[in-house]
Parts: C-alpha cells; structure tokens; sequence
C-alpha cells in the first residue's frame, strides 16, 4: 500500500532546460527561477528565445532525446517499480519529457502541457493545477495509500512535508539548511537505502 | 491531462483464480462472485481451500507466473503508455498479481494486499479501502484529470461511470445489457479505436 513519488529532473534525467541551453548553445535558457523568481515570466522569456531561434516542437524534442535519462536512472527505476507503486510528479510539460520517458519505459507521470500551434510552435503552456505535486500526494492518501517521495529541489519540499516520508536527492545546500527534517541522498545507492528505510518505518 | 484507468484480470492477463483452478486442478477454486456473492465469504473460502492444500504464497506466485499476461497485452500496454498516464485499477491483491505485473514492466497498479505469515501461509486479506476503483477515479478528477476507463465486469462500472468517459471489454451479457451507455469493445483494435474516440470526445 506504498506509492513511491519522485521529481524528474535532477532525479531520473537532466535539468531539461540546462541541457537544452548546453546542446543549442542559446545561453540565455539557462535562467532558472533563482535569476527570474516569477515562474510565469521565465515561462514567456523561454518561449519567446524558442520563438527568436526558430524551434519548435520537433527540434526541441530531438535535443531533449539525445539527452537521455541520467546513468543508472533505468537501473533505479526497475528497482523502485518492483518494490512499489511509482508515480513521478514533475512541473515539467509532457511535451517535452515525451522522449526522455519513452527510454524510461514510459512510466506514469503527472505533469502540465504546452499549448502547440498546428505547425509546431510553442505557443504558450497550461500549469495542469497550482502545487500539483503536494495535491498528488494528498489525492493518494484519500485513497489510504501511504507515500514515500523523492525530490532535489525546493519546490519538491511540500510533496516531502505531505508525505509520510520525504528524502532529498542531491539537493542544493540552501534546501538542506532550511528542510533538516529529510535526509540527504547523493547516489542511487544512497536513495534506495532511504526509500527502505523509509518503508521499514512506515510499515512498523 | 488524460490517465487510462484499465482494469486488469481479463483485460491484461487471464482470470487468477480461473487459471490457478485450471493448473492445480483444484475446480472448488474456479468459485467467483456469481456463485457465492459475499466477496469475504468467497475469499475465506478460497483461502481455506489454499490451506487445505498446502498452498503457500510461493507455488501460488509461481503458478499465476506460468499463465503470463493475455495475448497482445504487452503491445496493447505499450501503445497505451505512449498515449496517456495509466494507472491499472484491480480489486486483485499485490502478491497475486507480482509475477504477471513483471511480465507487464511493473505498471503503476492500484489494488489491495494479502496477509502473509512468516513461512508463507496466505492468512487473509486486507481491501485497502471499498469500492477502490471509484474512488481512485475521483481522486484523479481532484487534481485536475480526465479519465478515460476500460473494464470487462460488474465490479468495474462504478470506476466506467466515474470517468469521463467508460469503455467495456469482452464484458458478459448481464453487463452489456444492464449498461448500454458504454462502448462494447472485444478485441485490443477495437479497444484502441474507442480510446481514441473516448480522448477525441474529451479534448473536443
């Protein structure tokens, strides 16, 4: 009765957004919410360098497959599948983790969309709900499942705090300092460690 | 923002129990609800029938392991995943369903748990909570979904109604009749054909 959610990126594949920057050589997609703190206005400046640079969907998804999942994320992956339920909650869109989740085996994924243009432009995006990972997770436990999530970053923190167990997975040293209530993880070796430990717990 | 709710016996791999009967040769297992309507007076019953035999969790998983999933389940399953998020809603129990779900690549599966003693004896039952299928439906369309359903029984049309849109596959008779609301489908072409009816009729 275990569900296991995890965060995409930075846990099973790369920042999609840094390594799209590294691949297209467009330095300016680099900017995160730490340069621009209002996600909306990141969202637009992204899509308007799209726009600038001519790509659209399919070039955009090309580079993103060439990404490929992080090493050893399959591995990790097909253990965590066995042992439990798996659901990945990303504020990523599925337009863009389509390629990435296809080498991944297409495992079950919450996220948003893009709104696409009939010939491919990346038009603007629809956030599926506010804080949709916290909802997730709460949406499970009506359904009286207990939750062990994973994540790296700060806005995976109210998914860790409504779970039943949260674990930080190579996390930035600001989300350590403020959230010492998780433990930290740094390989996958380490995660698994946490997620049995977490189950031990949780199951009594 | 679609998620396939699928129900599994019958619909990805065969009948458990049917199938158990039929490879132990035990023919009192092939009871279902249509002869003993009290699902918990059935289960007693079937585990009674278990002990009685000798029958541990292992040679049950490793008789269910034998039966494999339906034919062209795989390839209906992969074809689903590309498409949409899905979540696989049994009233079966984790440790029956373990060897068919590996055989599937471990999709997410929403069912209930079995007690199991140490040296293996099946000693009852938990049901995570009634009528699971529906409520999961539900707690889908709180965090923003649509959901597209399949199911082959009775016990499936409460999750078919939930949904945005119900699709039965292979039901019996009774069902087609006492439900004519819903698409009959009866082979994995057909299912696919009324998948992407049912998306076309959502996303409008």
């Amino acid at each position: 009765m275990l569900i296991a959610c995890l965060d995409l990126e930075g846990v099973l594949v790369p920042e999609i957004w840094i390594g799209v920057a590294e691949r297209t050589g467009i330095e300016s997609l680099r900017a995160t919410t730490r340069d621009i703190p209002d996600y909306d206005v990141l969202m637009r400046q992204r899509l308007r360098i799209l726009d600038e640079h001519g790509i659209k969907i399919d070039q955009f998804q090309a580079v993103i497959g060439q990404m490929g999942p992080l090493e050893g994320a399959r591995e990790f992956l097909s253990w965590l599948k066995e042992r439990y339920q798996v659901v990945i909650l990303s504020d990523t869109f599925y337009e863009f983790a389509a390629p990435l989740m296809r080498q991944l085996g297409d495992p079950t994924l919450f996220c948003h969309n893009l709104e696409i243009e009939p010939d491919g432009r990346i038009a603007g995006y629809r956030l599926r709900m506010p804080d949709q990972k916290r909802a997730s997770v709460r949406a499970f436990h009506d359904i009286a499942f207990k939750i062990i999530a994973a994540g790296d970053s700060y806005n995976d923190t109210t998914m860790l705090s409504e779970a039943d167990r949260g674990i930080l997975y190579r996390p930035p040293q600001n989300v350590i300092d403020e959230f010492p209530q998780f433990p930290v993880t740094t390989d996958y070796e380490q995660l698994r460690a946490a997620f049995l430990e977490a189950e031990a717990a949780i199951l009594g």
